[in-house]
């Protein structure tokens, strides 16, 4: 089996469609040696070399040693120096290289090959003492912390590691030598600390740093396929769903040096500007460096070329003008690859001694804005057709520009007091408020407020509304903060357990920190950060982005797929309109009855005695939603709506204070006790599984009759007035054929009724939500009489894993971490099991009805990867919040190529 | 089309296997005539008149008209009479006659054709004017409440029936004249109220009583199919699981009259005695009087013949003796009619004027022990073969045998306080005490309790325990209570609403009673009825009944599926043992945590602050667990034992009272304040969705192995001293493979190691409880690791409906009376949802896993329809409480008959 793939001087074993077997780095390693790009030689021990090890015990095939031996000879042919030569040493470096990118994430070990027996000779030849002891001294340094300390688990007794304890050295070293920087430190210096690091080393580890070639090696390959296993490479796995499976590989490449006097440099660049798309060659170097200079940030480095300085970098001299003809040599690679690779490159090079040598190239990574300006350019360009490039942009990308975003250095710079769960898009910063009357309040006096909960309910809307970001102690994704925001667009971060709230005192506890009320602090509900102070943040504007217009053009021309919003106010429709939807997939209802004036009348309701009392107490909602229902209609400019009617459990409606139970005893003439008792007796043990959705409006027929009447009156008035109107009314959590039955035949009594009190022909549909697992085994005999089906998958996965949104957080967090679940099934639609019921009932229900539109409301419908389920199987449209729109068009579209070209 | 059936005179165009047409009442009438029976003529309408009478608006089919015209010539031809006929007229009966006997449940109109100007000519060939008048009074006062009140839906101001009305006018009339008995009046006195209750009619009416033939036939066929969608047929059908769609006949029969003169009787019979099977013709007469004098019980009938005479009815002659030649007669009718329909037969009979006419026969109804020794009686008396002997008993009725019953005439007598829903079986009485702790106390002096509740919960366990019964206001048919009470075989009512209890005063509110603590009260828990008072009961003892064991025996021969019990205490396993349990499908293991010396370790456990704690508090459960495993796989004798590990969510361990809370705190050395944050952080929004099941195991892996060491140490220390025993591990609500993996591990690890510790090879399975959607969509990857599946019904019920079964009451009566549900899906399997996905889980489990053992463990493993469906679907075994396990054993024999027939 072959293990080992080696490159260099314009040959390689491997190419850059292998990245599965020699990861990302080494396969583009190979690619420009064919490319005739200048590559210091080595070679890559394959990611098949690291399951070995995972699955043998952390043992190595037995082929190994052979090969390597034999791609390390390959080496010193071409660079003519041999490893642990004592005359002319060979140094190389031992890299890591998975299959997808995880910047930073594992380990590195550099100058492998310096021993105290190479050190004179590569004095010798480099006629540089300084530099070699400078390279000993790193090599010593990450040798001790990535070899002998992480690879062996060692904790050292005060909790420190063994590189804090050498930077000590050096630092102790400095003062009391009253020298500055690094740069100030002599040859003779840099041998004196090495000597003090190994016997740190000896001291605090246990054992001696390895003074033989052989060992640096296999200990920094063993070191670098361990990282794949370290803390930070699993967390950014998860985060980014990569396969544990997948491994790493491992490169081993000559070392050149940016550090080897004046005719040397080191840079990074990217072929086009990743923060801002537009085409220029944008980088960074320094003279005299090593690569980990310009990354660590400790010396500000130089812009590459003229064109790209900025206030700050102005005096600082560009590669273009202190070594041209390399600056020329470059400009050249970049075309090269970028008419290669058709995609912005992200490259690392040095220049040793005058010569150019490249030593990385990968597609580069590049912010939603940038992402498609790239896109749209480069196929005006030629270099990528429309399918590419609207394959190019992350649907989620978009995000960044519906939403203010933080200031990158603003956020680098802020200390981070708690992390939630990032549960609507953007950025936000306000002052601290506790409950939603004083964010009004605060709000009324021109304050910037973040209104903070332990969790939010329907009564918290009004403040909710009113604040710049929403933040709460429990509740998960799609709890009713994370639901609410989202559909606002606006900034939430829920479910952060770190927050100790103390109401009476308006004040919260994070860690050690206290805040009151009126504090500042900022959040970025991106990624869930909550930070201290009030952090600057840029604002977005969409419209005003060319290559976005173009963009969603044509992935609106790629798609067939319709795309709904989630809405329930003509503010919400208007912006979803904007954004462009092309319907209404869930117009919830509940907020029309929690209105102040309303929800008394709501209460009367519920308080009833008899069905009369009970009916007349809900026609009086009949004005205030049939005035709702217009302004939707109005908005939506002839589009479908889709009504749900009333859902929530009746006591939602019911929470109340001693005082308010006393009026609303005196408003119905009852005893407070009565009323107590009435309320009790609402109580539920699981009210997402009791008196809910459809249950309601059979057990109180008058509010279906009174919604439909509304909905139905609102349609018709809109007619007469030449309004075009589509209403599809939706009866919510119907379990069986009965139930659909009994309330569609409300609805349609009402709507012949009001057909004929109006003089007026409506087109209208009645449909459901398929949101419980009995709905979808016997969808067939519900699409008998369904006109439309929409998937509710957010109960749907409730009901199908038995998992309570509002309580999955004792567990989930588990369950991710023993990946048990490989992802929250609230965020993306979970196929085995909730996908199964879906495909399921998609296809019994057009078997009897071949007419049944389908589309999904749940908040999987704004989710890429659930979308591209619901393309594959056959829906007609997603409904998602007002800001997912753009996403899911760009998703759909995407979904539609890829599906096409899968059937190729 | 042909509507109408005639009979008389020996010929007939219907039969007995005709009764989806004719009704079993037309059927029987048809089949008599070709047996010879005398039968008066008549003639049927078919239930097809039935259901066209209600899809089109109440009005009949065109050629009904002629068909009747027709048929009725046929009665008057055979009787030498005429409807209407001045002279010779002939008077018929009206009756309803379903599909399916429904006793009482529907309308009868009798003497039709009586009017002003028949009455002479009537009065002329009988020679009896008061029997004349007494007849059309008779009919008056039927046809004015059944046909011109009932059917037209008019309602007396007072609230009175005018029914109640007329009987107020013979009182009074009686009163007045000084009269005791009906039969004091005269013919001119009859004549005269029947004047009375005409005017009465028009007065509160508004219309008059016919005085034309036709009109009254009319309205009395109206009435009798009306009666059908009538509130105590639409009752008596939802209890009986009969269809709405069925429909009803109607039979329209020349009156006989037995109370035409001293040679006249009527009578009602068994061909064998129904209370007990004995092989005797049992019955009650009456000389010259109707049948409904019979009904009535106005009058203590006669015994029909000397046999069965008791000491009450001693002094009353018999047919026998009165009029033996027609007693001989009949009980020739009795034998042709039992040779011929191979069952008991309930029959009804009237001598006019010395002649016998057979009115009616039909499946006489029988109680369980009855019904047990008919069928083994009639399969020894060569009447019938093993396979219906075994048919012919009703699994539910076992449940007579096993429980004590109500005395039925103590019941009789006796006012019913309130109703519930019948949630345990059999009957008790007792004194009313209001908390668990009171039951125990009362219990331990020696008194008989009935523990009253709100609603139970595991902490009222002991008190439930010595309680003759259990009654609480809420909760459903699954609540707790209901669950304990039937896996006790202990009397329970659940749900009973109308109790108001006020735990302070120990004191309950029914209605306008008041029951204070040590009140006596008696309830039936086979009907949910609640009495006042000690009410007489009847024991059971069912091993002393010769033919139950010989039912059972044949049962067990012809059944392959295997019964197992839902046990969880050697004292329930030996039971069930006893009623033939072949093992133990569901041993909860909650109850090995509530124990007062166990239940502090796991309060410390929760309250753990890291795995170590934890590890340490769970682990002082081992030796209590252990000793309780120890105790059951001794009581099961080597079968096997299904032990689901810890179910329920944390929480429901921690209901503490203040000092509960203060005594905890001081034991693990925290806060007051920090344990109730901790208690609190457990509350739950859904907790049927929650934190529960295999996520306590995944979360705190040391509970896994606690319960697992538990139970194989107690198998192999018992294995050691040669006592037989099979474990079989059930992992709770998996929902996904990985999280039965990752529990599985868990427990095979401590098999290992606890085998080697004690030197012991086991055999042992490691299995799950598929009791969620999702499980059964994904069973093929569940079903590659586990070795068992037990379907848990409940659950899987309630998130397949998505109904919590704590709060299905506030919707589940208006579902039923709506028809949205036509039962109870915890009572019953839904086939078509539930059922869907138990039989996807199990073909797909199969195919990967051949050997899977399957089971259910849900309630519905006591439920014959559900384990007809079981058997149907390839399960090894069903299993119930205890007490259920008899009728799950004939209801398996059953299955497994009907299935093989069903097949050929």
């Amino acid at each position: 089996m072959k293990y080992v793939y080696s490159f260099g001087d314009g040959k390689a074993d491997g190419k850059t469609d292998m990245k599965n077997l020699l990861g990302g780095k080494g396969a583009n390693l190979a690619e420009m040696n064919h490319l005739g790009i200048p590559v210091p030689p080595g070679f890559t021990l394959t990611t098949d070399v690291c399951t070995h090890y995972y699955n043998h015990n952390l043992i190595f095939p037995e082929e190994l040693e052979t090969q390597v031996v034999e791609a390390l000879k390959n080496i010193e042919t071409i660079m003519d120096s041999g490893f642990g030569d004592i005359e002319n040493p060979l140094l190389v470096s031992v890299r890591s290289g998975a299959r997808q990118s995880m910047p930073g994430m594992m380990e590195t070990v550099l100058n492998v090959g310096l021993t105290t027996t190479t050190i004179p000779g590569l004095i010798e030849k480099t006629g540089n003492s300084r530099f070699v002891y400078d390279a000993y001294r790193r090599l010593i340094m990450m040798y001790a912390d990535v070899v002998m300390e992480k690879t062996t688990g060692i904790k050292l007794a005060d909790g420190q590691g063994i590189r804090q304890k050498m930077e000590r050295i050096i630092d102790t070293f400095k003062k009391e030598n009253r020298l500055k920087d690094d740069t100030d430190l002599s040859a003779e210096q840099w041998k004196e600390i090495s000597e003090s690091f190994k016997a740190e080393i000896k001291n605090n580890l246990g054992s001696e740093f390895p003074d033989n070639p052989r060992d640096q090696l296999w200990g920094g390959i063993k070191a670098v396929f361990q990282s794949w296993n370290g803390n930070r490479a699993i967390s950014y796995r998860r985060i980014e769903n990569i396969p544990d499976e997948w491994g790493t590989a491992v490169n081993i490449q000559a070392m050149v040096f940016g550090n080897m006097g004046k005719n040397s440099a080191t840079g990074v660049a990217f072929t086009r500007n990743p923060a801002t798309g537009e085409n220029h060659f944008y980088g960074e170097w320094l003279p005299n460096a090593q690569g980990e200079d310009v990354v660590a940030g400790l010396r500000t480095p130089n812009p590459l070329n003229e064109d790209t300085k900025t206030v700050d970098t102005q005096s600082l001299s560009s590669l273009e003008s202190s070594m041209s003809a390399l600056y020329s040599q470059l400009i050249e690679i970049r075309t090269n690859l970028e008419a290669h690779y058709s995609d912005m490159q992200d490259i690392e090079f040095t220049i040793q001694d005058g010569r150019l040598w490249m030593l990385q190239t990968r597609v580069g990574k590049r912010n939603g804005a940038a992402a498609i300006k790239m896109a749209v350019d480069m196929f005006n360009e030629g270099l990528i057709d429309k399918k590419t490039a609207l394959l190019r942009v992350k649907p989620e990308q978009l995000d960044e520009l519906l939403h203010p975003v933080m200031d990158t250095e603003s956020e680098q710079n802020a200390t981070i007091l708690a992390t939630g769960l990032p549960a609507g898009p953007g950025s936000a910063t306000g002052r601290l408020v506790f409950t939603a009357d004083d964010a009004e309040a605060w709000h009324g006096r021109g304050e910037q407020v973040i209104l903070l909960r332990e969790e939010t309910s329907p009564e918290d809307v009004h403040g909710m509304h009113v604040a710049e970001a929403i933040l709460t102690a429990k509740g998960g994704m799609t709890s009713h903060a994370a639901l609410v925001a989202r559909g606002w667009g606006k900034c939430c971060i829920v479910g952060c357990s770190d927050l100790h709230i103390n109401l009476e005192q308006k004040e919260v506890q994070i860690g050690e920190t206290v805040l009151k009320e009126g504090d500042w602090i900022s959040m970025n509900g991106t990624t869930g950060k909550i930070y201290g102070g009030q952090l600057k943040l840029i604002p977005a504007n969409p419209e005003t982005h060319n290559e976005y217009k173009h963009l969603m053009a044509w992935a609106d021309d790629a798609r067939k797929l319709k795309i709904r919003t989630n809405a329930e106010t003509p503010a919400d429709a208007k912006q979803a309109i904007q954004f462009g939807a092309e319907g209404i997939g869930l117009c919830r209802t509940e907020h029309m009855f929690f209105d102040d004036t309303r929800i008394m009348a709501m209460r009367k309701m519920i308080l009833a005695e008899n069905p009369k009392e009970r009916r007349s107490a809900v026609m009086e909602l009949l004005p205030y939603q049939k005035n709702d229902f217009k302004g939707i209609f109005k908005a939506m400019k002839g589009f479908p709506v889709t009504i749900r009617l009333l859902d929530p459990p009746l006591h939602e409606f019911m929470t109340l204070t001693e005082p308010q139970i006393h009026d609303l005893a005196n408003h119905v003439n009852l005893d407070k006790s009565e009323v107590e008792k009435r309320i009790a007796n609402l109580h539920e043990l699981n009210p997402m599984l009791g008196h809910r959705g459809c249950r309601l409006g059979i057990v109180y027929p008058e509010i279906t009759e009174m919604q439909a009447r509304a909905i139905l009156e609102a349609a018709t008035e809109l007619t007469a007035e030449g309004v075009a109107v589509l209403p599809e009314i939706m009866i919510p959590l119907v379990g069986t054929a009965t139930e659909f039955i009994h309330q569609e035949t409300i609805v349609r009594d009402v709507a012949k009724k009001v057909m004929k009190e109006k003089g007026i022909t409506l087109d209208y549909l009645v449909g459901t939500m398929i949101e419980l697992p009995r709905a979808c085994l016997t969808a067939d005999e519900i699409a008998e009489k369904a006109e439309f089906f929409s998937f509710g998958t957010n109960d749907l996965t409730q009901t199908t894993y038995g998992f309570s949104r509002d309580d999955i957080g004792s567990f989930l967090p588990s369950y991710l971490d023993n990946k048990i679940l490989s992802q929250d099934p609230f965020q993306s639609l979970d196929v085995k099991g909730v996908g199964k019921l879906l495909s399921m009932a998609v296809e019994s229900g057009r078997k009897v009805n071949s007419n049944l539109k389908i589309g999904i409301c749940g908040e999987h419908g704004g989710d890429p990867a659930s979308i591209h389920f619901c393309k594959h199987n056959g829906l007609d449209y997603v409904s998602c919040s007002p800001f997912r729109v753009p996403i899911a068009r760009l998703a759909a579209a995407q979904a539609e190529l890829q599906i096409k070209a899968s059937k190729v």
